[in-house]
């Protein structure tokens, strides 16, 4: 027989690079930097949630193999959750699955749809799981870009100037193509899209009979003066073509809890499920109920709204400082991310940096210094890009927003250390 | 462009079956049949794991995301508990990644290592999941048959009988060959491999140069008078080419907590952790440190032994009522499940069954039959078999005893009314 080593790597992982989060969280910690880089919080879920989890964990059958659909419970606390916002009401048999986090729910659904050389439309810049979860089950991305407008590098803007060319979107479809990955409110942006700009994303998706798959995982996260979250299976006909991702996660401030969810109509919710079961068979138990029970919760107090308060308020106190500093930035309309322009700073010129980073944007050699001098990390957005749109993300940082307000304070005072290094 | 509807699934989740589980399990439900189907226990984890579970929940960072390799805890903990049981240090950087449940760790290495065309030896019966998450992968699951010996009609046998052909394993070996899967203990057989019958496989492995993946998710469970658990991994030099999975689930009664492993050499778990980082990127924190905490506890107290223990108990209470009613049994070295030859019951001829289980094995309708007019709920053991073998399996069921006592004992009383419908 063959004599080939055997212990090669499957080509759909072979040429993954080192993630983001796998360089700049340990360096992070190393270099005891205040870590702003990854989108999780410092602060532990509200209590009447943990509570629940911890009930859960005192009944037996809680500990035990729950429906890879979910728990009925969960699926139930979703359905009065989220009917309103869809404006129909959602079958918990048949229109919603628990998944393994958001992201979990997203492989499902690629690896339900996609056959080899399926296309998947892709805004830029995107979360980076899409892309080797699209590969992974034989898609092939293909990318639009979100354009920061002209004067993104001298002001302020709001995420909502970041522009998507409808006529670009569509000049992407071919005959390949079977889905639009979308992301409301957006990671890194903070974009969220206006009711106008979903028909007109929900029209080349009807034109071209594709599927929408549109993450939402800052759904509960978006801030004065959005008065609505629109969602685009809410609108027109969309919903039979749609499925929205969610977190509970972000929503509950519990992202190692991995418990995400994903709706639509049953004629898609059905292949998602498909794979899903094969690929996790189900999703924590405990922790499923403790979310049925924030969602149920959320039904008569106003849990989300005062989550959105505190954290419009973690908004400002970091933005300030690059008010001050005179670094433009994006505000956010929804999410928990700053993206801040990093044009003006100047390190040193023969600043020594790794090797690992030469094969990578600019913007990871601004980020790198800015965790091992600043003391602050944030996460260098090329990641977000492919490599020949780079380019694009070189003046910008991320800075995420989702922790306690000791910690934005210290971040702050260590961010003033830049007025040095910034050139005007 | 293309008007073809797009909603179309995946070729590779399009022919998935209804899975055995959500037939029998909401069957077992509704007619309040005493459930001895899907392996999952009706008691809950010890409570010095519960409560780590609990104090986890208390802390911040353990309900945030961990790292994609598992936590720093439960790896230390993995590689204290089973460095003995490999004769080797395992390192906790680079040895061994948690998973979302052993499931989820085969998904990833065969997401990791397959091909388009990829072959996969798997062994019948095999769990169902392998099949789908070697399909899904691109790969071909090939097959060669664990055969029970010839008397096992009439009397009761070890799974130790269960045998092995190991020039019919060779002869399944092209060179599109990727990798041989092992269970042991085995589901639903029971049979522990004995170290002679490994080292054939591992060499067979060694000669044509194969991964082996090798699922020891109840590696804690085998009975006397088996003094030691042979591990492939552990034999001659295949600890190169094996990867070994374990399950926190099946260890300390929490399948719903989804926490599994992967242990092996660097260059086979880097490519498993690249999939398993995209797939589900992380794993329940809270339940991890839990986990972690259990194995402590097994460094210095018998945790293991008492469950051994209880178990054996559990197994004798069970199968003598399949003694006294004289249906033929394999008597389980390991995990959970009793096979019983059920060739001797006889339902009534003109039975009604649902129309679903005309496309299924005959050991369905026995299933079905036993879970709606006897009460008890059991397992066809055809799921575990291609179709062409199903005549395999015909004359089986598989009754978990993973239960409590007073459970244990309902089932048996129930079971007493079999005696009616028994002919010799
Ligand atoms: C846009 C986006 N989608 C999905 C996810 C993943 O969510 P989860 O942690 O629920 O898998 C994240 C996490 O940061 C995200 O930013
Ligand atoms: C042989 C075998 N492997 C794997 C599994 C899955 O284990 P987990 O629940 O940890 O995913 C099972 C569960 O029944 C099993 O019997």
């Amino acid at each position: 027989m063959s004599a080939a080593p055997r212990f090669a790597p499957a080509q759909r992982v072979a040429s993954f690079d080192q993630d983001v989060w796998s360089i700049f969280t340990p360096l992070a910690a190393e270099t005891k930097a205040i870590n702003l880089g990854q989108g999780f919080m410092n602060f532990g879920p509200p209590e009447a949630v943990q509570n629940a989890a911890k009930e859960a964990l005192d009944r037996v059958e809680a500990n035990q193999y729950s429906h890879p659909r979910g728990r009925p419970r969960l699926r139930n606390a979703l359905a009065a959750s989220y009917s309103p916002e869809f404006g129909r009401q959602l079958d918990p048999e048949t229109n919603i699955i628990v998944s393994a986090g958001a992201n979990n729910a997203m492989f499902a659904t690629f690896a339900g749809f996609l056959d080899e050389g399926s296309e998947v439309i892709v805004m830029e810049p995107f979360f980076d799981q899409y892309i080797s979860n699209i590969t992974m089950n034989g898609g092939k991305p293909v990318y639009v870009p979100l354009r920061a407008p002209a004067n993104a590098a001298t002001q302020n803007i709001s995420s909502s100037e970041w522009h998507l060319d409808i006529d670009e979107l569509r000049s992407k479809v071919t005959s390949r193509t079977k889905m639009i990955v979308l992301n409301t409110p957006h990671n890194p942006i903070g974009k969220v899209f206006s009711e106008d700009e979903l028909r007109a994303i929900g029209k080349v998706a009807e034109d071209h009979d594709l599927i929408i798959l549109t993450d939402e995982v800052y759904d509960r996260l978006y801030y004065p003066p959005l008065q609505k979250f629109p969602r685009i299976a809410a609108l027109d006909g969309f919903w039979e073509r749609t499925l929205t991702v969610g977190s509970g996660g972000k929503s509950f401030a519990s992202t190692g809890w991995r418990v995400g969810w994903l709706i639509g109509p049953e004629h898609l919710i059905k292949y998602a499920l498909a794979a899903q079961t094969r690929v996790v068979f189900s999703v924590n138990s405990p922790c499923q109920e403790a979310i049925a029970a924030g969602l149920e919760v959320s039904l008569t107090e106003p849990l989300f709204q005062d989550q959105v308060d505190n954290y419009l308020q973690k908004r400002t106190r970091l933005s300030k400082v690059f008010d001050d500093l005179g670094l433009p930035y994006t505000c956010p309309q929804g999410a928990y991310y700053i993206l801040v322009n990093t044009a003006k700073i100047r390190y040193p010129a023969d600043y020594k940096f790794p090797d690992i980073l030469d094969q990578r944007g600019d913007d990871f050699k601004m980020c790198y210094w800015l965790t091992k001098e600043i003391g602050v990390c944030s996460i260098p957005p090329s990641e977000f890009y492919t490599k020949e749109h780079w380019t694009l993300a070189k003046d910008f940082a991320r800075f995420a927003f989702c922790k306690t307000d000791d910690v934005l304070d210290q971040a702050v005072e260590r961010l003033r250390e830049l007025k040095k290094y910034i050139v005007e």
